[in-house]
C-alpha cells in the first residue's frame, strides 16, 4: 500500500479501510487531502482484491470541510483579468469535483463512518459515498452559504437524492446544524451508534458482509443504481439488459445458485 | 374472463382483483407467471370497464421471487458462443421486463397487497405497482445479489423513487431482510394491516374508491406521474398542458363540477 | 409597493411578506390571484433589495384552490370546434403554470406559511415554493381528481420530489385529506406550529436569517438546486463549475471568510 | 413464410425481400398494411436466418400514404365525448406508430427501394428504414398538412435526422413535391437508379453484401446508431463500452481477424 | 397595428410582413430592435388572423449584427464587483435570447428574406426563423469571435441543426465570410434569388401558400418539429400522439379530406 | 516538448503541430499511439500558449486503424470467465475512448489533415477532431464491421453529427470505401487539397488564423458547440448565459471592440 500524507489506508481481507488523518486540523480538506482521495479511490476501483471500502476519520471530527488556507491560496493566485480567472477557477473546481467523483466512480461500495463535525466539504464527501453511518455526537452543516458561495463539489447535486427536498433547501439556505437524530430520520445516515469505536466496528462488519458477495453482482448493482439515478426508468431497464447480457454468463451466478440449493456458502473470485 | 394457469382474476364492479396462485411454490415466478402477468395487464389496460386493479397473492407468501427452475432452464439453453448467448439473454431480460412494464403501462392504478415473503422478483413486481400495502408479517429482500447477479427487471430502476438512496443501497448490496415496520417508515408501503384478510379487504376498498372517480382524471393522473418521474419539471408541465388541451373538454369535468355544486356524488362513464 | 387587488405585500427589511387576501372566499384563486402572483414574483425576482420571500394567507384557510367561477367562465368560452378549443385551453394552462413558475423562477427563496385548508391549486402553489411550514390545523388535499381532471399546474410534477412516490399516488388518485402530522412525517412541511400567529412569526424569522446571508451564495444555491433536480448529477456538477467560475470572484466570498476569521458577522450588499 | 394479404415476402439467402402489394390502390396503407408491417418486421427481427431486409413495392408507386377509407372509418368511430375520443385516438396513433417502430426496432438493416409516389404515410415508412434508394421517377411529399393534420407516425421525428432543417420545414409546411434529384442532393436517398428493375436489383445486391458480414457486428452497429441518435455522445460511448464487453468475446471477431490475415472470406453463423 | 420605432409591420391577408427598418445603420440591432422583435412576435403568436410571417429588412443589408453602441452602454453599466456584474450580464443575455426565442416560440412559421450582410446577431436572428431565403449578394459571418466573445443568443445552439458540423466549427472559429452560393449548398438557405425585389416577392408567395393551409395542421407541425429537435425520437412520437388526440378531432381534418375527395380547395378558419 | 515514441510534436507560434509517426506501419494505432494521444492532448488542453492544434500523419497513409497486434494481445489476455472478461474489456474500451475524448475535451480547436487511408480507428480519431481537411487521394472506411465488431471508440457516436444519416448507415453496414470527393460532398471534410504538402500548409495557416483570435472567445465557442450537440437548444442557451456572465467581463472583449473601431488588429493574451 502506498504511503499517504493525510490518510491511513489498510486492507482487512477484501475491505479497504481508508482513514482521513489530520485530526489536529479537524481533518480539514487540504490540497493533499483532495489529491490523495483521488489516488486512493482510483486504486480501490482497479485493484480486484478490494471489494468494499470503509471511509472513516481519525480524531474528534470527521471533517470541518475545505481547508481555509487552501481557499486563501487560491484567492491569491487570481489576477485582475476576470475571463482568465474564470477559466482557472472552473478548472480548479472540476479538479476538486474529480476527487469526489472518484469515490462515486469507484466500482466498489463505499461506506462512510462519521463522528463529530461533518461540515461543508465533508458533506460533499459523504454524499459521494454509497451509505452513511454516524455516532450520536455527529452533526452536519452545509456551511458553504456562510462563506459566501454556493456549494460546488457535489452537495447540491447528490444530497437531494438522499434527503427530502424541503429539508435540503432549509439546510442549504440557512446553514443550520443538523444533529444525528434528525440525520437518521431524514435518511442521511442509515444508523446511529453510541461512539466512534462501535461505529467503526459495525461499519467494517457491514463492509465484510458485502465483500463476501459476488463482486460481479455487487459492482453491477452499484453501476445500475448510479445509472438509474441519472436516467429515466426505461433507459435504466435497457441498460441493465445490455449489461447483464454479459454478466449472466459469469460463473458467479452458477456458483451462487448451486450454493443456495446445497445450503452452502458460496465463495467468489475477485 | 380468460382462464389462467397461475392466476385467479375476478372483476368486482369496476375493480379487477388479480391473485397470484402458486401457493405451494411460495408463488415463485415461473415462465407461466411472467407470461400471464403480461396478458392480464394488457387486458386490464384496454378493457374500459376496469378502472383499478388489486394485485394480491394466495397462500402464506406474496412471492419468493423468480422460479429457480426457470433460471436453470435458461442456463441450459446457452451455447459456448458468448456473443450469441448475450443476444439471447438480452432478449430474455427484455421480455421479462416487458411483463412488469405491462403493470406500469396499465393505464389504471394498480394496488399491491403483500403478505409474508416478498423477495427478489417479488420486489421488482411490487415496485412496478402504483401503491403497496402489507401485513405485519410481511418481509422484503432484494435477493438478487445472493444469486450472483444485479437485479435486472426493475428493482434497481424503480425502487430508488420509492425509498431513500442510502437505504436502497444497503438493501441492494447486503441482501438483508426488511420487516413491515421498516418498510412502512421507509415509504415502501403506505400502510400495514394485521393479517391477510384485513389487508385484502382494505386494499379492495381503496381500489373501489379510486374506481368511482372519473377515469379520465385518474388515468391522466397516472400518465402524468410516470411522465414526471422520467422528465424535468418543465417538460412535465408542457406535457400536461398538451394533454389537458383535450381532456378538459371531457364531460367528466362538467359532471364533477355540477355534482360538487349540488353536493351530489357524480357518476362517470368508463 | 404596487397596489394589488387580492394580495397584501409588505417589505420588512430584506424580506418581502406576500399575503393572499381573499379570506371571505377561502382565498380561492381567481383570475386576479393568478395574474398578481405572476407580477409579485417577477418583482421579487428582480428587485435586489428583496432577498427572501414569505408567502402566507389571511383568514382561516390558506387556499381552497382554483376559483370555480373562473373554471366556469373558461368553460363558457369554449366553442364547438375541438381543435381550436384545445389550442385555447393549452394556452390558458400554460399561462396559469407561468404564474406558479414565477415563484420557482424567483431567484430568492420563497417560504410558505400554511394554515387551514390547502387544497387543489393551493398545493400546486406551495409545491412551487422552496420550503413549507404549517399550523397544526392545516390539511392538504390534491383535489383535482374530484373535479374530473388531472392536476395541471405543478402538483404532479413537483410534489414527487418532495414526498414519497407511494404516498403521492395515493393522495393523487383518492383525493383524501392529509393532516399536518402526516404532512410533517411525509416531508411536505419542515415544521408544524400551534397557530397562525406563531407560524408566521417563525417563518418570518427564518426568512430574515436567510436574507442576512450573501445573496450571491443564496441565489446561486437556489439556481443549483433547481438545476440539479432536472438534470443528472454529472450535468449539475459541470453547471456549477461554470457558474462559480464567475461567482467565486465576488467580494462576498472574501468578506465572508474575513468575517469568519475575525469572528464577526459579515454584511453583504444586495 | 406466412401468408399476407397485402405483402409478398420472400427470403433470398439471408435477405428477406418484403414487397408491398396493393398496386391497384397505389399501395395505400390500409388497416391490413399497418398490421402486417408490424408482423413481418417482428418476424424479421427474431428469425436469425434473416440478416438484412429489402422493402419494396409492386406497381407504379411506392405508396400514396394512409388509406383514406381507413381514416374515414376512424372518424366514424368517434362519439360526442371529446375526452374518450382523445383516449381512443391516442391509442390508435400509438398502434400505427408501433407498426413503423417495428421497422426501426428490427435488429437487421432495412433498405427501402422507392419508385413513383412516396407520399404521406409512405414517407413516415421510409424514414423508419435504415437507408433509402429510389428511381428517377420517384417523388416525395409530406402530405399530412394537406389533410389538415400534423404528421404523427414518424416523419416529423425521424426525417430531421436525414435532411437539413430548413428543407424539412419547407416540405412540412407547404406539402410541396420533391423529385428524385433533389432527394438525392438532400440526402434523403443514397442513390438514384433509372428504373424499378435496376433499383430492386441494386438494393438486393447491397442487402446481400450486408448479410454476408458478421451479424453480431451489423446488428450491434444498428443498435449503436439508433442509441447514438437519441442520446448524448458521452452516453453513447458508455453504452457501446458495456455492449461490447460481451460482444467482443464473440467468435466472429476471431474468425474475421483470422480471415483477414489469411486473405480469405470469413463465413459467419446467424 | 402598433407603431414601432425600428420596424415596419404590415399584414397582407393572413401573412404578417415584418420589416427591420434601420437601413442607415445597416439594420444594426439596437435596444429598440431587440425589444420590438419580442413584442412583434408575441403579437404574431397570439393573433389568430396571422398564419405565417415574413421577416425582411429595408436597405442594402439584412443586418450588421448587434449595435456596438449598445454593447458599449452595457459595458459602461458594469461595476467593480464581479459577482454582481455576472448576475446583471446573465439577466441581460437571457433577455436578448428571449427576443429571438419569441421568433421560435411564435406558433406560426417565420420565413426570413436576407440580402447583403447578415452578420453576428443577424445570424442568431435568422437561425431562430423556420426557413431562410437570400439574394445572390447575401453574405454571412459568425462575427462574435472577432469581438472577443462566444456567440450567446442562439447561433451556436441552433445553427448546428441547419448546417454540417465541420463547416459550423470553421465558420465559428475563423469568422470567415460565406457567400450565398456556399450558404445554398450548406443548407443555410433554401433558395437564392437574383435581387431583393424578387426575393421578397417569392418569400411572400411561399408565406401565402402556407397561410392557406389549416392553421391547426401548420402550427401543430411547427410545435412537433421543435419538440423533435430537442428530444429523442421515442419522446417525439409519444408527444405527437398526445397532441393529436385533441387535434384530430378538429373540423379542419374533415374539411380537408372532403375537399380532397371533391377536388376542391378547402378554406380553413383561423 | 516531451519525447514521444509514436508522435512528433512541434509548436509553431501558438499552434501545436502533432504528427503521427509510424509511417512504416501505415500509422496503425498501437498501445503507444493511444497512450500518447491522451498525453499530448492533455498537454495541449492545459498549456495556455497552445491555442490551436493540427493533427497530421507522416507517410503515405493517415492511419490504417487499430493495430491488429494490439487486438491479438488483448484477445490473449482473456480468461474463460465471461463475467470477468467483460469487466476487463469494458475498462479497456473506456480507456481507448478516453484517448480520443482527450481530443474532444482539449479546449483548443483541433484540425485534422488527412492523406491516403483513414480507416477504422482512424475515422474514430478524426471524428473527435473539430474540422477535417484531406488530400485528393484520401479514402475513408468504417472498417470495424469487417473485423466482426461494432465500432466502439466514437465513430458511431460522433459521425452522425457530421454526415447524413442514410450515408452513415450505408458506410457502417457495408464497410465500403469513400473517396475524397464523396467525403467533401458529404461534409466529412471541409476542403480537399491536391497533395500532402499543400494540405498541411493550408491547415497550418487556418490554425494560425484561429490562434490569433481571442482564446477566451475561441475556447468558449468550442465548449458551447460541444454542449449544444449534446443538449436541447433551451439548455444550450441557458448554459451560454451562465458561461458568458463571467466571460463578457474579460479584457478581450474590450480590446477587440476597440481594435475594431480603430481598424487595428487586436492582440490577445494566452
Amino acid at each position: 500500500m502506498s504511503d499517504y500524507k493525510t490518510f491511513e489506508v489498510e486492507q482487512i481481507g477484501k475491505v479497504a479501510h481508508v482513514r482521513l488523518n489530520r485530526p489536529d486540523k479537524a481533518n480539514a480538506m487540504s490540497e493533499d487531502v483532495w489529491r490523495e482521495i483521488h489516488a486512493i479511490f482510483d486504486w480501490a476501483d482497479t485493484d480486484p482484491s478490494v471489494r468494499a471500502v470503509v471511509f472513516s476519520a481519525n480524531g474528534k471530527h470527521f471533517s470541518s470541510g475545505i481547508d481555509l488556507a487552501m481557499m486563501a491560496g487560491l484567492g491569491a493566485s487570481l489576477s485582475k483579468e476576470v475571463g482568465r480567472n474564470a477559466r482557472l477557477l472552473r478548472r480548479k473546481i472540476i479538479e476538486l469535483q474529480g476527487a469526489l467523483n472518484a469515490i462515486e466512480h469507484c466500482s466498489k461500495p463505499v461506506l462512510a463512518a462519521i463522528q463529530g463535525c461533518c461540515y461543508g466539504g465533508g458533506i460533499d464527501l459523504v454524499a459521494a459515498c454509497d451509505i452513511r453511518y454516524c455516532t450520536e455526537d455527529a452533526r452536519f452543516c452545509i456551511k458553504e452559504v456562510d462563506i459566501g458561495m454556493a456549494a460546488d463539489v457535489g452537495t447540491l447535486q447528490r444530497l437531494p437524492y438522499i434527503i427530502s427536498d424541503g429539508l435540503m433547501r432549509e439546510l442549504a439556505y440557512t446553514g443550520r446544524v443538523m444533529d444525528s437524530d434528525e440525520a437518521d430520520r431524514a435518511g442521511l445516515v442509515n444508523a446511529v451508534y453510541p461512539d466512534h469505536g462501535s461505529l467503526v466496528d459495525a461499519v467494517l462488519e457491514k463492509a465484510q458482509l458485502i465483500a463476501a458477495k459476488s463482486p460481479i453482482a455487487v459492482q453491477g448493482t452499484k453501476e445500475m443504481l448510479i445509472y438509474a439515478r441519472d436516467h429515466s426508468v426505461e433507459e435504466g431497464l435497457n441498460y441493465v439488459a445490455s449489461w447483464n447480457a454479459a454478466m449472466l454468463q459469469s460463473d458467479d451466478l452458477k456458483r451462487a445458485i448451486m450454493a443456495q440449493m446445497s445450503k452452502q456458502t458460496p465463495v467468489f473470485d475477485d
